[in-house]
This record gives structure tokens, sequence and C-alpha cells, in this order.
């Protein structure tokens, strides 16, 4: 039988027999607003499983590591084991959700610049937005880890906004979680899907991410169902 | 008959004969919760305006200056006119009010080091929160800006928590305004007074600020005089 390592809302990770890599299974769970909002899909699993495999493959073109190794099952990856830094590092390139809302800006409104943000990862507290300082202060990171992570965070957006644009999508924004692993290596790590990413159809602004969940726009499997086909993936009927 | 250039939840500003400086009057209204809890306080204001006037005074004896003049009456000073940059900029020496709640930190625990916060100046909004990159995309102040108005609060941080350690009192945080003169020169500007610092009496950490008002721990005028007599101003009855 696998040890269960953890539970989270999208995801269960196991141990392997090699201590150094653990085993992520992609659940069929939707969340939103911090748990408060909640269903179970069939397929969601298996979506963001292939969705972020293929995510990270493209990102490893780039010379971008992450945690990911391979994809295993319909609903598993092999990843390396890392210990999760806990914020949450938001990248946007347009004004959407509860940035747009806290600012005051029109959701969908291009930043003159891409703009990154740290959230600190506690579900009691509501994952705040954290500044530089709050992040010392808590000692979540260390300015120089803030440094690489804002720097990764950037590359990445890089790499994915063009990706997704050739492939008729905008990248409105998305949210990454890094992790060291036993050597003190700062890795991508987490999911890359449309649970953490805000996709807009280029030419119908359609939504194509899990504010379908969020705002009851129509079904979420199908959004994402568009997201892998655009990316290639496997068809499933 | 004097024009009103503008009124505040606290203060009026009034014109004067010199276009480079306005009158303020200290108003008696209490507000807290952007406005949602409100009243009027005799005294309030005057105490408020002599307050100001004998803290702005002692940053001067510092080299730190301000838009302050002088004060003409209970009520009244006289200020270089300016433009205000709509960042409300905190200091904070330990951690207390949104902060502590939103960080998950004990209220009242000391802080490793000076922590400056900006948050944006709009009611309508609630005064949220910004990183320098939203400042930025904002345009709110420039890059240059922001370090000054860090540099300056973490410089008066340094005077007037001194200042107050001596007297007995604990400055927990305080939450600053700055204005651009005609020259374009950053100055200090609006007030500080117990409205706009947390003072806690250091033998017994009693409140002697706007959490007597926010959190209704008693007579406001009584905790505002302590401060006041505290500061060796002129003695009321």
């Amino acid at each position: 039988m696998r040890e269960l390592l953890y539970e989270g809302k999208a995801k269960r990770i196991y141990a392997t027999d090699d201590e150094q890599i653990v085993l992520v299974e992609y659940k069929d769970s939707a969340t939103a607003f911090n748990g408060q909002k909640k269903a179970e899909i069939t397929g969601k699993g298996r979506l963001n499983n292939e969705i972020t495999s293929l995510l990270f493959s493209k990102l490893k073109e780039h010379r971008i590591d992450s945690h990911f190794i391979k994809r295993v099952s319909d609903i598993e990856q092999l990843v390396k084991k890392v210990t999760i830094i806990p914020l949450e590092v938001v990248v946007r390139n347009a004004a959407a959700g509860s940035m747009a809302k806290r600012l005051g800006i029109e959701e969908g409104r291009p930043l003159t610049t891409p703009l990154v943000e740290f959230y600190l990862k506690n579900d009691e507290l509501g994952d705040p937005l954290v500044t530089k300082s709050h992040i010392l202060e808590l000692e979540a990171a260390t300015a120089e880890e803030i440094s690489v992570l804002r720097e990764k965070a950037l590359q990445i957006n890089e790499v994915l906004s063009n990706f997704f644009a050739d492939l008729g999508i905008r990248l409105i924004d998305f949210k990454l979680e890094f992790g060291k692993d036993s050597e003190g290596q700062i890795l991508l790590a987490d999911e890359i899907s449309p649970d953490t990413c805000r996709l807009w159809d280029k030419k119908t602004n359609k939504k194509l991410d899990k504010d379908v969940f969020r705002r009851d726009l129509g079904s979420l499997t199908e959004a994402y169902e568009t997201i892998l086909q655009i990316l290639g993936g496997h068809q499933h009927v």
C-alpha cells in the first residue's frame, strides 16, 4: 500500500521507493474562495494532470526546471520531492480577479509590465497578499530567495505567455509555487493548469479556466478540455 | 470669508492670502473603519492640532522638514500648500491592528526591524495595501519617490520612537502622508497625532490613541490629553 504523505484540496502526495521522488495524484475536487465553494468534477484530475505535464515539459524545453519527472497515469505524475516555500507567486499580465477588484482596475486591462505578487500560503488567514518586508518578517523566504522567485516567475511568464499567445490564448495571470530540493535548489513545483491560470480565448474573451467554476459560467471540463486540445494533448471523448 | 479648499474626515483646508500657504482646521469628528464608525468628540480637534504641532516641531529640530509652519489657534495651523501623494505610508515597530490580524501575529509583538507599508489613499477601495509593483502600475508614485518615502518614514520613526520611548510611551505604529510643494520637493504632510499613531503606555500597555475610540476602551479625550501632557503641551481643565 502506498504511503499518503499529504492531501491538499486538489492533490494527494504519496511516497515512492525512492526517497527523492513522490507520486502526485490529481483529484477531481474543485474548490474556490478558500474552500468555501466545492464540487467533485469527473475528469478534472485527468485534465490538470495532463495539462500540467505538458506545460512543465514545455518549460523544460526552455531550460526552466521544475519538480516534474513524468506522467505515469491519467491522474498521476512522478515529481522530485521538494519542501514547498510557503508563498504563492502570482504573475499578472492583465488585471483580473482579486487584484482588479482591490485596486479598482477594469478586468482584462493589460498591465504596463508583468506584475509579480506574493501571497502567504495560509488557508486559515485566507492567503493574504504580502510585501517583501512581510515575507522577511515572517521568515517565509530570504531576500535572495524572493529575488530568485521573482526572476523565475517572470521567465516562466515570458515562455508561457508567448506559447499561449501563439495558440490564440491570453495568459491573463497565474499562480506558481516553488520548493527546495534536498540540495537547497529552488525548483518550480505544484501545478500549472486552468486551476492556477486565467486563460482567455484571444478572439472571444471566453474564459477557459477555473473562473468557469468560480463564477458558474458553464462546464469546467469543456473549458479545460479545450485548453488540453489546444496544447495538443490526448483526445478524450 | 475664507475659501474652503477641501474638507476631509478630520480636517478642513482653507486658502490664505499667500498662494503657497493654507490654513488647516482640525475638526472634532472621530471616524474609524473607513468612516463606518463616527462621533463628534469635543476637544479632539484642539488636542490633535496641538499634538501635531509639537511633533512636527520636534521633527524639525532633527532636520526633518514637514509642511508645518505654525499653530495659529486652538484648532488651526498654517502649513505649506502641497499636493498630497495618494499613498498612506505606515511604519510599524510592533504588530497591531490590521497587520497583526492579516498575518496572524500576536498584537504587540515587536517586529525584528521597523516595517514600512504603503496603502493606496482611496476610500472607495478601502485604502488597500499595495506593493511597489502596484504603486508603479497605478502611477501613484515613481520608484525613486517610493525610495524617498520609505527612507523618510524610517528616519521619522527613528526620531519619534526614541522621543516617545524617553517619555515612557511605545510607538507601536503610525501612518504618514507626504506631499509635493510647488518646487516638487517631497514634504511630510497631514498630521501626526493619536489619530494616526498607536501609542501604548510602556508600563501598563494602556492604549493612548484612536484604538480607544475604535474599540470603545474609554474616553478618547482623556487618552489624547495624557499624550499632550506627556509631550509638555498646554494644560487644559
